[in-house]
């Protein structure tokens, strides 16, 4: 009602891009306990989606623990990462990594920031991820590394403002899933359901990874190839909303929303 | 009734084997179930028993993620994969693989498709699996490695034609198990139970081996020798009832069918 | 009443040690319950307790999951497992290593068999297990590995007569733990609580182990010594009693008896 | 009310140092619960914190797995860690390492210890934990290792009197953690979800460990820097309530207190 605090840095509360289908923000919401459930998430990380009516805006929860969010936690956000409607709810620092990948890449339509534990190894050692299975096809063109002391020196490690995210996403480039050093990664797709389908899926692709790794003992790995990869994505694409149809029935099960 | 879809290659709905009586397609729901409870099978993977009466025809659930399955959503196949009584359900992409294996091996009468994640790095790697104990002793007889690159090129990884089943059941032969690169792993048996029984501890004999590995750095593997491996596997196939039965009673106390 | 099989090879069925309380067959059919919920056995394995009465008697689970035993599934032993109340009910195959553990320990109270897949791999290589923390301190006495090749040639791996029940008690000797090459471990106590939590924390002890070896890489560890594990050992079968009780608690909240 | 026994070794029981808000109590109970669900204490381990009002007591949970703890088990106890109030109730044997650091630490005001599982391979070699990522920059200033053996000979490793808690808080130093050779760690904090916080990422920081370490095979780790480390535990402290807040929660849910 009155109470929107001021938080845009020109000084001005951004105008919504418009209501958003309840039905999408439950699918959002749910996308965050998704990720708990799977582990992919802890009492950190989060998910965001671009707002289906305008592509310069998005939608995010509030900041709080991914496997308690409902749909009434969802905050919108303009690409300079200033709420619309905050109405005295926190944001997350690190919204910024979603304010910036949507503004460089039309294409993108939902975000997953996490601390996934498996994947953090490849960014503090110079182990590049390769895609162990066709279901992690996406990390086949290569998982870039972005290192926050390169630019910024010491830092907190978050990249909580615009030119951390900026910088992210120029190491980012036009991959999938960026890896933060020290830190944990980012993975998107050109709708929520595939990001939420990489986000797992490069978990469980570092698992596999790990195992192979030790077990051929420097050995060559005979992981997917370029045109592999290129094929079973689009395979994946289609065949992930079995998986997402399965998480989301699991959730829907336990919530009331 | 008026809406089945012809999808047989001949232009013909294959004629049905008869009826299968309710308690077997009970179980066989039950199977996906438990492969998903003992994370052998995720959102995807799918097991599938040969038609009771009729060996030319086999069962297995419409395309739906493991954990979902119910009696209702399994669908008859002929020989060919052709669904008998489809009626508008998607079947899964790589039915084929069931198909080849009843086809090329009359004994064989349930099979399981699973990317159980510890056995996706045999695949991977130059070192054949093992049979660490005598829960796995059908494992000692080999596991051969199927790498669709070989006869088909650049794919999308997906058995997803007969030509591709017909590759993977001459790499299989008489084993129980195969691998697929980059991709999961099959296993078959005389029964339900003994298919299931195979692909759970496939999985588990997986992990036991990287720990093996590891822990023995290189030095000899105590593993079940051949004649050892014959003699438990004929145990297990008995006994093996008994971890039937404890799955089987977990999915009874979870569902109404 | 009138339908017990005659089981004893000496053609008699072994008279009763006299009953025993309820309270006492609730532990034991609870302690299948824990060791299934702590993930050392899964459809397989066993735990007994010496009669409290007759000590030519031992108590244990007809052949069934350990998940599913209740008070009403306990049968009861002569010292060559002959059943001697089975009414019909199958007995385990291997349930001679109960009886010659009894047998040839006058002071082991409470036997415990899993197949604990952390475990397996130290049978398996020559490397012995070593007492990581305190709660582990009797595997520092050292764990001998049974191999049954050694006496019996090719077999089904299975301690499944009195003379292979010999001569794994053989090998164990004095120990409370013993491997058994390609197939499994015993752990045994003076009391039920005692043998639960050893089979618990050797399967830990296991897994630590592993990681430290990883860890470490070779270079030397700092396990217990002989008499920081005497020490501990005896404070431990006192504070074991608190991870029991949260256990027997756990399983109470389960089950209606 | 008649029963407290005498337990000060001066012979007097200790007077209490006010009564504690019931909330804080409730949270203490909790904190013992989230350490349970989090893997980090199974049947054993303790968690205490300063007495709000009083800086010369502590709060702690009478001897009893932590998942079982409710707000009525909770002790208050003198610097010489003589409980005020036990009225007959055990007293845990290691209460002294809670005792001796809030003596020698006046800022501390919560303390857990652990035999968290993936840690204790880093009391056991000489590797140095390293902080992995942001939540674990607490680990940045170094873990110290306390091996009982070098003052006291053998023991059972247990920290059961002060002159063995204060040769842990002398190695402890003014660290966060301290690891405690073949036994576990103790972790502390300005705030009791602080303390919380640095047991349940010691763990996960070490699991991120062990895997980046196999990963690299002796490759440099790209870990956090000590300025960076000073850094993000700033916002950890802050942030650090996101995750509290969402345990807390999960408690709530499951008892009635």
């Amino acid at each position: 009602m009155s109470r929107p605090k001021r938080q845009s840095p020109s000084g001005d509360t951004p105008k919504s891009g418009g209501k958003v289908p309840a039905e999408r923000l439950a699918d959002l919401a749910a996308a965050s306990r998704i990720l708990a459930a799977q582990g992919v998430v802890d009492g950190f990380g989060h998910v965001s989606i671009r707002h289906p009516a305008a592509p310069n805006r998005y939608l995010m929860a509030r900041a709080l623990a991914p496997a308690l969010v409902t749909p009434k936690d969802i905050i919108e956000y303009d690409m300079e990462s200033n709420p619309c409607n905050a109405a005295g709810r926190p944001s997350f620092l690190e919204r910024f990594i979603h304010g910036e990948i949507y503004k460089a890449r039309p294409e993108v339509m939902a975000v997953v920031h996490s601390h996934s534990p498996s994947v953090i190894p490849f960014g503090l050692v110079d182990v590049p991820m390769r895609a162990m299975f066709h279901n992690a096809a996406f990390i086949a063109a290569g998982v870039p590394v972005f290192d926050i002391r390169e630019k910024f020196g010491a830092t907190d490690l978050l990249v909580s403002d615009s030119p951390k995210g900026v910088a992210l996403t120029e190491i980012m480039g036009r991959h999938d899933v960026v890896l933060m050093r020290a830190h944990g990664s980012v993975a998107c797709g050109a709708s929520l359901e595939t990001a939420v389908f990489r986000a797992v899926y490069t978990e469980v692709n570092a698992r596999i990874q790990h195992w192979t790794a030790a077990l051929g003992d420097g050995a060559p790995i005979a992981a997917l190839d370029p045109e592999e990869a290129r094929l079973a994505d689009k395979v994946n694409q289609g065949a992930g909303v079995r998986a997402w149809h399965l998480w989301r029935t699991m959730v829907r099960s336990q919530v009331k929303w």
